[in-house]
């Protein structure tokens, strides 16, 4: 007998029939021998609507008061789902992120979870009911309602799954599972089997949406086994764990793309100790995130170097570069968009020579030029020109051997708050 | 500066503006000088939608999780009421009733207030903040979400009001007050300045929707001063309170009516002691409230007595009745429904002759005949057929010198959950 934590997002329990779908998917699972704990967010649109409720009222809502109307959409789906396992015979009982024992700190709207006392979960299971969790949400130490913020459901069942030392964690979602890139891009896209933690938290941050860094990073640190799987059909799904198999002569697991990125580049900086840290730390007190950072070697006592932002931060970002210029000394500040970072990854790569060198000569014989490259033990991204994006992501996604013939999509919508 | 409780239903908050206006009509109350905690119902018909949303899930779904859903409702509403007055710039927290330390006993869709522990409202008062509780809900001692059942979110603000020691409790609705009789069938109706907790009872339990007769209850016993207002206009509204003036040569305050009554009458029951338990004791063990009783005398060693049921409750009660017909050995039992209950309610009646003589002559002018009579201190009820009501009720409106010109409606559809 297994103890398995369940997460059902959004769109797979958007509609009453959906719902009572799900909870005959879980009386499986219960019958099968299975404890069941459940995690499931608010209802397909509810939390958008939430939120124009608030905007009809307010420009400006506080973010205590935020957290308070939007964990009613959890609420719902849980007391939904709870009695559509009871309208199928079965026991079920439904709690709030507080009930459930979930602690936060009291940053409203992006809390993190600092302890979980799941007690009343455990006794439920103990009288052989299914426990239903909302999603996304908690308590702070001082009684006030938060909310974990984006990727919140799927952090909430991986830290209880924790929490409850469950022997698996299953993310139900509406594609069969982790692909090798985006299904919607290149359509021989391959189902994997496995993927190491590691690998699933390059390709979470580069832009594959199926599950939420911040659960993956979360399950890594508590090696709890994840499942990603498709709550309309009974695929496998796709396995992440700490070290996952790599199919044989396979060195890449899966490439990513991100299309929201812009490249900023800094000419003529004064080669003086400390120059580079005024410029990183100015960014990051206007909270710039930065991701690649490039420098060229000195010529004639001056350096160049490049960064890449998000799009959305780009004009920010270029701003705040300009108005540290006289301080630092710089000649020129240049901004670039209609970009796009390309990364493969695999945890292969590290002991298979020539990858990297594959990857420059695809995107190459498309004559789109390269502009910038940054490397880890487990992936190599490309910032390149945004067109042919699609072509370059299919030709890579070919020439290390990924294609397969499966069908990716199963279900509705994308299902993935 | 007075502690004010102010409590709003579904339609006085039923969206955005009317919730701003709500605000509005707060920030006055607070820059008059009040400390003010504000009760709020579910916005307009979220509460029916939610139950809609239950039934296509559930046809008899458990009373926790119906607890579950609905306590929702009054959580969006806190919110965004909170939201509205910080819109204003003003300073607000909106608290579930479990914030709000409203401890219940475990009786879900109906639970009775065991306790209030209103510290954490003490202490936002302290801290000039507008405090926003959601009406309708608690905790109880196991840590589950209740509801109140029927007129929760008035009894909430009494019970709220008597915790905190609240100098008033106002109960904003879409009248502007407590009025002589329905003015939607008697339009020249009275609204009435003052009226004590025993005459609001029995107005209330007679079908004067406007307050719910539980919290009537808990303002009698804790003597919190209630007021029913407009949320509107500013006018007074009425004076809820222990002994209320009556006015200049008038002895009855108001006149109700209840549509949902059923006659059972007995014929022939043997006069032994205890059969008349019998047949109550078995109605109450099918859950059946009785309200009138009358028996007439005894003859040739029988008795006939009549009761009155709710309409909806009457085919049970017959049913009820016949199966002990053996067992009491009655000779017969008949059913009147088409019936209609009237009252005249007033603490001057006691010491006015004749008021309840002119109530049967104003109704046998009608050619209408009396089925039950019953009178307590402070009424007088018939029970009569059910034509010519609404003519009956005016007559008697006009014979007890109540009638005046006052326009009664001002706002929405009824507002009274």
């Amino acid at each position: 007998m297994s103890l398995i934590v369940m997460k059902f997002g959004g769109s797979s329990v958007g509609d009453a029939e959906r719902m009572k779908r799900v909870a005959g998917r879980i009386l499986e699972r219960k019958r099968e021998g299975n404890r069941c704990v459940v995690v499931v967010s608010a209802m397909g649109d509810t939390t958008d609507d939430l939120i124009d409720q608030a905007n009809l009222i307010s420009a400006n809502p506080p973010a205590r008061e935020m957290d308070m109307l939007l964990t009613t959409g959890e609420q719902i789906s849980v007391a939904l789902l709870s009695m559509a396992i009871h309208a199928q015979g079965s026991q079920a009982v439904s709690f709030t992120g507080w009930q459930a024992g979930m602690r936060t700190d009291s940053v409203h709207g992006k809390a993190r979870i600092m302890d979980i006392r799941p007690e009343r979960i455990l006794k439920s299971l103990d009288d052989d009911q299914i426990v239903i969790v909302a999603g996304f949400q908690g308590m702070s130490e001082a009684g006030e309602i938060t909310t974990l913020g984006r990727g919140g459901s799927d952090t909430t069942a991986v830290a209880l799954a924790a929490a409850i030392r469950a022997d698996l964690c299953e993310i139900y979602t509406d594609v069969n599972g982790v692909y090798s890139t985006d299904p919607r891009v290149v359509k021989v896209a391959r189902k994997l089997n496995e993927i190491s933690y590691d690998e699933m938290l390059e390709l979470a941050n580069l832009g594959a949406a199926v599950l939420h860094p911040r659960a993956v990073e979360y399950a890594k640190h508590y090696q709890v086994p994840l499942v990603v799987r498709s709550s309309f059909t009974h695929n496998e799904g796709t396995l992440v764990k700490e070290e996952a198999e790599m199919e044989q002569g396979v060195a890449v697991r899966g490439i990513a793309f991100d299309k929201n990125v812009a490249r900023i580049s800094i000419l003529g900086v004064p080669d003086v100790p400390g120059q580079l840290a005024k410029v990183f730390t100015s960014l990051a007190e206007h909270s710039i995130d930065v991701d690649i950072i490039v420098q060229s070697g000195v010529m004639n006592g001056q350096a160049d170097f490049s960064f890449t932002v998000s799009l959305s931060d780009g004009d920010r970002a270029l701003h705040t570069i300009r108005g540290i210029q006289s301080a630092i000394g710089f000649r020129e500040a240049t901004f670039e968009d209609n970009l796009v970072k390309v990364s493969i990854v695999g945890a292969g790569m590290v002991s298979t020579p020539g990858v990297a060198a594959k990857m420059f000569e695809v995107i190459s014989r498309r004559g789109v030029s390269i502009k910038l490259v940054s490397t880890s033990e487990i992936k190599t991204s490309c910032v390149v020109e945004n067109h042919l994006l699609h072509e370059i992501v299919a030709d890579l996604h070919t020439a290390y051997g990924l294609d397969t013939n499966e069908q990716a999509f199963v279900g509705g919508p994308a299902d993935r708050r």
